[in-house]
């Protein structure tokens, strides 16, 4: 069943970090580095598992850029919550690092695990090809950086200072690069670690970063905190234009769908072999129903 | 002159830095991340140049890892001197990123300068050997992280509230990892990009980097902010254990000249050719007298 393997994936993850973070100091920072890659469905780590496996990759190679993409996408999470930018007190159901310790603790141990995802993707471990390695760090690079992720951030940063909502075509973009990069270097991870062609697995993780998005634009207006363990219906109060305000909520559904039938799509060419990256996009999908 | 190799060096990163972050979009955060590279000695960027220079290594290749150093540093330096952190307002003589923009400008400023150096090494025009580019960068991850710069910075922190202050086996633990591990990635990086000896180098580098520390306390007390463009007397007031306050002014110098005469002997083996790198370690001392 996909949940199952998800939540094997998930917690293959977790004993990484804890041999990985195990063999550091044990110095608050550390600890918060800890905290802040507990726990979560590690979508992302479990994509570059999947596309590892659908290119013959070996998992105990796979496991160093899956754990890696968890360590960037935590670091972001990190200081998205700073006090200085989302401002939240929770996260996966817990308090989130400034809280538990203070925002030092919480920029250094972000600034730390953004370094780890490098390092990970850099070990001899992660792949025998140090052609690979570049490659996975480059483009990890790319997809975090400021044409990436912190583009995004910047671009959300602007929109709430901006004297119009934004369009449709900007929460596009701006989406993109906030989710939809680190996405797709998951996704396509495994065929960058077999040099083989990224394009197929590059449509399905395009398709499924949007409807992803959609989906938690969905989940902030119809879902509730206790279940999903972050503060809700923060956009809506702001005032920020989101898939839902713009496109209404049976609209933004309908979309997302049609975006999960588009990445299955994608991937005729790996024929059933996909199947469970297939499971994946409804998956991101129906948690927003 | 030394001087004037150092300045030409600096120019030269300046501009790498103007064409690289002049492609990014015109947003407040890239023009955050262009006032943080701007000035400054760039002493890092000059022992990779240098080190290249000395094992054959072209400078149009050298001068991504160097002006990715000066990133990472600057990276270091935004997030250093937040509120949170050491609460800085001046930085090179000019306000700190904060200052002129906001807090979150600062945290992502500063993100996306750690993500660029890592961009910057694994760049092919860094080095057409794959295996040298994921070297410097598995290299850089392990400087700047919780083993390395975020370790130093996080004991920093720890210090702080400490009931007995430092001794000085800690204080040169800490700095070797605030300040140490990147003038040592800085001054192997070109034995690393001809796939050479690294140990006379890192020699170097290691008595250097514990000279730089020296020096920097000293001038803490002994300098101006006027002349060094940033606050001063910080360490004093906060009654922070120092290299001055343990070994006191003059033989905290002379160790520091010592420090500097044992970098030299370390490159013998390269005969006069390492004469610049000599000159750049009596430079880091006497711009504390």
């Amino acid at each position: 069943m996909f949940a199952d393997r998800l939540s094997a994936s998930a917690q293959a993850i977790q004993q990484h970090f804890d041999g990985v973070l195990g063999a550091l100091d044990d110095l608050p920072v550390v600890r918060a580095m800890a905290h802040a890659t507990h726990g979560g469905k590690r979508l992302r780590g479990f994509l570059v598992l999947e596309s590892a496996r659908l290119h013959g990759i070996d998992a105990t190679h796979a496991i160093w850029p899956a754990t890696a993409i968890e360590a960037l996408h935590a670091y972001s999470l990190v200081h998205d919550d700073l006090p200085c930018m989302d401002d939240d007190d929770l996260r996966r159901g817990q308090p989130t690092v400034h809280r538990k310790w203070d925002e030092a603790t919480a920029v250094l141990a972000g600034d730390a695990l953004q370094t780890l995802a490098f390092e990970m993707v850099c070990r001899e471990e992660a792949s025998p090809d140090a052609n690979v390695r570049a490659t996975l760090a480059l483009r990890l690079a790319r997809a975090s950086g400021a044409k990436g992720m912190v583009l995004g951030q910047a671009l959300d940063i602007a929109a709430e200072t901006a004297l119009t909502p934004l369009t449709l075509d900007q929460i596009t973009a701006l989406q993109q690069g906030k989710t939809g990069a680190l996405i797709e270097w998951a996704a396509t991870a495994g065929a960058c670690m077999a040099r083989a062609d990224i394009s197929a697995l590059q449509a399905y993780a395009k398709a499924l970063g949007l409807a992803f998005q959609i989906a938690d634009d969905v989940l902030d207006v119809t879902g509730d905190s206790a279940t999903l363990g972050k503060a809700v219906g923060k956009d809506a109060e702001a005032g920020k234009a989101t898939f839902v305000s713009l496109l209404g909520l049976d609209t933004a559904r309908k979309r997302a769908a049609d975006l999960v039938d588009q990445a299955c799509d994608s991937l005729a060419g790996y024929g059933t072999d996909a199947d469970t990256l297939k499971e994946a996009a409804r998956f991101v999908v129906t948690r927003a129903h």
